[in-house]
């Protein structure tokens, strides 16, 4: 894995279409017309791509135009239906084909084969980013790429100007699979977030203050993501665990009497709980919450 | 709100008893006795009350005994019944009672005010640590205290001394509302954990490099506490939003395929995706997730 921060520099050596101005595409092209590239534009409706133009975007009259006029084709549409769909005229032979729309690592997999069918190379982008992010410096902003190597080496300058860059390997899945990974992670994440606020929110609790000391101590909780791998590396999940199954169960109880108590639902901490339960019934109260992932797997 | 770090200078001028060693009552009295204390000691079964004695604590044969002889009494026993039974004969007239015991907001209420029918000063804390970070500086470990702010102001140096502390109200039971607030987003956090590693787990994936990955991205989105806190305060929840609920709904679509491409059971992350679609559905499509919190309300 290897990372470049945001780079604003322009190389200008490409010459590149970018097909979809959704928030997001818009976002991308703004980026890399403030560092002084001139992107071909395209547009299913075609005003975003005229609202561009003025800042220096070439406008192309067709997908097939744009990709015959350029190296490097980057796409960031709607979902995978309307990659095949758009691309159906064009001539991909040749062409470095970058995927930046959301989809499923299968969905990935299978637009990389068809794009090698036609000729193409190809690399798909997961965006860790909302589109106000974008081009922006120290925001944090980052794409995870996977896929052809080659491409991306040789076209890391220009893909680092909107956003940092993370390359996750050739399996051209694997961008989609880390970042739904990442994104399932941060909703159960603001899942127990939501349950927190609704505890806290009719008492004379300062909010202002409360957000911050909760942000800390997730933060601080996330570390532990370091043990679950080296446990689920290892394969023994009892491995450096200093709070234990059978307490956490025990300490459930109490969650879910306050939970009660300040008259809130419980049905977003209950399934987790039930899991730990269930492993904890199955045997292993020296364990941590690792062996969850294994009642996971269907 | 107040912060101090772990304070390891021995103040030495109030006689102290300490009623309770489960493996965190003994990381408490080992972090006393290292800074010079010489904490008055009582356990149920007595072997663990021996074994610090080598290193300076004073064995107390009963309960009572031990809160006679001492201005402040720090318990930390099983659960909020235990520190009825172990206190119903003692006299608390004129004592400081510290009640690290983990229980509910209410538990924690009517301890206190039966404390206060007793004579005693009552002061409620909530341990934010396992017991191996007790006594250890820079581990993050801190108590939340509530209840009397005399009481917390008076002993402070002495508090401070196994782990941090921080003052979150006069309300008794604010030190417990605030634990199980963090340990239930907590929990949530983990379950969106266990979710992703189960993704990621029987790919040709390095966990150890996802794990920072995963870590670094929800220390990232832990930061948004911050905008929901300011939504609920100012009952606009549309404020600041920069992924909708109509895009993170239409997102959540991928996350469920990707679930079933890999053969995760999307169990976790189902409730809360069902509350986000219900508030959608409710013409919500603009705010963030925080209307879940009213979802949330019984």
């Amino acid at each position: 894995m290897e990372h470049t921060n945001t780079d604003h520099t322009n190389t200008g050596s490409t010459s590149f279409a970018l097909l979809g101005l959704g928030d997001m595409g818009t976002a991308l092209a703004r980026a890399w017309l403030a560092a002084g590239h001139r992107p071909t534009v395209w547009n299913r409706t075609p005003g975003r791509a005229e609202a561009l133009a003025a800042d220096g975007a070439v406008i192309a009259e067709t997908a097939a135009a744009a990709v015959a006029g350029s190296d490097l084709v980057v796409v960031c549409l709607l979902d995978d239906a309307s990659v095949r769909e758009v691309l159906a005229d064009a001539d991909l032979a040749g062409k470095d084909l970058v995927d930046l729309t959301t989809g499923t690592p299968g969905e990935a997999r299978a637009r990389a084969a068809w794009a090698g069918e036609r000729g193409a190379r190809f690399l798909d982008g997961g965006i860790m980013a909302v589109p106000p992010m974008i081009g922006v410096e120290g925001s944090g902003a980052h794409v995870l790429y996977s896929g052809s190597r080659a491409l991306f080496e040789e076209h890391r300058a220009t893909l680092a100007v909107p956003a940092g860059t993370v390359y996750v390997g050739e399996d051209p899945g694997f961008a989609a699979l880390h970042d739904v990974a990442l994104l399932s992670a941060m909703t159960g994440m603001f899942a127990g977030v939501a349950h927190a606020f609704a505890l806290v929110r009719d008492e004379d609790v300062a909010l202002k203050d409360f957000a911050p000391m909760l942000a800390g101590w997730l933060t601080a909780m996330a570390g532990y993501a370091d043990r679950i791998a080296d446990q689920l590396d290892s394969g023994d999940y009892t491995r450096g665990v200093t709070s234990n199954l059978a307490m956490m169960v025990r300490g459930n109880a109490t969650l879910l009497r306050t939970a009660e108590e300040q008259r809130v639902s419980p049905e977003l901490l209950t399934p987790f709980m039930d899991l730990m339960k269930r492993r904890l019934d199955d045997g292993h109260p020296d364990e941590g919450t690792t062996g969850v992932v294994d009642l996971l797997a269907r």
